[in-house]
C-alpha cells in the first residue's frame, strides 16, 4: 500500500520518556516489509543525533539520516538562502552549536547580524528579546524552527517557540519572514527527500490536526491521526467541518499496523 | 480658552533627561494664569512619585498629585477590580514594590495567582513567561500597563511592554484582557479627574496621533499635536486620510504659549 512512513515522535512515538505501546513493533514490522519510515519533530532543542539517540535509547533503532527535526530543517534552509550569512540566534546552547558547526558566524551585534534565527529557547530574557529587536530594525531577516504554542513535558506543558516569535513580532511590528518546522512545506519536503519516494506512495502519521494533518494533505500524501496525543474523538468532532480531514484515525500507533494487512 | 491642559511627558514635556525648549516657561505661564497643568505617561518603569521628582529635578516642579502614569492608573484599576487579588507581576522591582505599598498579595505560584499583570520588564525571561502562561491558563486574569511597542531611551529605542504581552498572548492563545495606558479610557479618566473639569474645558497635548491624540479625541476634549517626538510633518501627512487629526499642530511646546494669547 504505502511505501513512505512518515511519523511524527511527540504524541505519537513516544512521550516524554515512554514509548507508545506497540511503536516498537510497528516500526519493526514496517521495515521488515521493506517499508521506509521516517521520524519529524518539530523540536529544536537538540540536534538530529540527538533525536536518533533518544529513538535509539527507547527502543527503536534510528539511524540520525532518518530523523527530520526543525533544527535540521533550518540549518539546511540557511545553508541554502544565505550560506555565508551572520546569525544572531535565540535558542539554547545545543541548537546555536548546530549553527556553528554548519560554519554559520553566531555574533550578538545588530549592526553584524543578518539574519535572527528563533528556536525554543529557555533561556530567552530582554536582552535577547533588544538584539533580536536591533537587529530586525536595522533590516535583519527574521526566521524561525517552528511556530508551536507550548512544548510538552511530562508534567504538562511549557511556553514554545511561539512566545519567542511572538515577542519579536510585537515589538518590532514586523511578522516573521519563514518558520520552516511544521507545518511548513520546507520541513515535509525534507521528510519526503529522506523517503525517496513521491507523495502519493507516503503516509504522514501524526497527533495534530493542526500541523501534522494539514501538512500531510497540502503535500498531497494520506494522513492518519493518532488520539495519543494532543487531539481526541472531542477534537475530531470539533474539527468535522474543517478541512483538517485524515484519512484513516488510529486510535494509537499499534493500530498503524492493519495498513500492512490491509 | 481651555482650563485644564494634560500634557504627554515623553517627547512633549522632554526627550530623556532634557527638557525641551520652552516646556518650563509653558507650564509656569499656564499655571500664573490659573490653567491646572497634568502630566501624563505611560511610562510603568517608575511610581508617579518617582516621575514628579524627575520633573521637579528638571526645572518643572510637579506634586506627584499632578502626576498620572500607567504604574499609577494600574494599582488604581486593581484596587478597584480585585481589592484583595493574589497577583503575580512581571515588572521591575519600583512597579512590584507599588503593587506591594497598595495592600497586594505578590506570588510567583501560579494555582494562587488571580491576576497576571504585565509591565515593561527589562529583567524579563522565560521563567516569568512560564508562570505567566501556567497563571492564566489556570485561569488567572491577564491585564497590563499600556501597549507601546518600544521605550525611547536617550541612543534610540529599547523593546517596550508589548514584548512582553505579545509573548504571554502568543503562548497562552488568548489577548490581554486591559491595558490601562494610553489609549486606553481608564487613563484619561483619571487625568480628567485630577483636573477636576469637564473633557470640553480641557486639553490634551502629546506627541503620538495613535494614542495621545486618539485619546483625547476619544475622550470628548481638544488635542494638540507636538513634532518634537515620534510624529513629524511627514507623519502628519501619512496621517491626513484617518480620524486622528489633532485640533492643533505646535511645532513644539514652546508654542503652547500661543493658547494664553489667543
Amino acid at each position: 500500500m504505502f511505501k513512505g512512513f512518515i511519523f511524527d515522535l511527540d504524541g505519537t512515538i513516544y512521550r516524554g520518556d515512554q514509548l507508545i505501546p506497540g511503536a516498537e513493533r510497528v516500526v519493526r514490522r514496517l521495515r521488515g516489509n521493506r517499508r521506509k519510515v521516517v521520524f519529524l519533530s518539530n523540536n529544536s532543542l537538540q540536534a538530529r543525533e540527538q533525536c536518533a539517540t533518544k529513538l535509539t535509547r527507547l527502543g527503536i533503532s534510528a539511524p540520525p539520516e532518518d530523523v527530520i527535526n526543525s533544527t535540521f530543517v533550518m540549518v539546511n534552509y540557511l545553508k541554502k538562502v544565505a550560506p555565508q550569512a551572520r546569525l544572531f540566534a535565540v535558542g539554547e546552547a545545543p541548537f546555536v552549536e548546530e549553527l556553528k558547526r554548519a560554519g554559520f558566524q553566531i555574533t550578538d551585534e545588530p549592526k553584524e547580524t543578518e539574519y535572527v534565527v528563533v528556536a525554543l529557547d529557555r533561556t530567552f530574557n530582554y536582552q535577547k528579546l533588544n538584539i533580536a529587536f536591533q537587529s530586525v530594525r536595522l533590516g535583519a531577516h527574521f526566521v524561525a524552527t517552528n511556530p508551536d504554542r507550548t512544548y510538552p513535558i511530562e508534567e504538562g506543558e511549557i511556553p514554545g517557540c511561539a512566545g519567542m516569535i511572538g515577542a519579536i513580532e510585537a515589538v518590532t511590528g514586523k511578522k516573521v519572514e519563514v518558520v520552516v518546522g511544521k507545518p511548513s512545506r520546507i520541513m515535509i519536503q525534507a521528510a519526503l527527500e529522506v523517503t525517496g519516494f513521491m507523495p502519493e506512495d507516503c503516509i504522514l502519521i501524526g497527533d495534530n490536526l493542526e500541523t501534522d494533518i494539514r501538512m500531510g494533505k497540502d503535500s498531497g500524501m494520506a494522513t492518519g491521526i493518532v488520539l495519543t496525543g494532543v487531539t481526541d474523538e472531542k477534537t475530531l468532532e470539533e474539527y468535522k467541518h474543517t478541512s483538517f480531514q485524515p484519512d484513516f484515525v488510529f486510535q494509537s500507533i499499534a493500530d498503524v499496523e492493519n495498513l500492512l494487512i490491509g
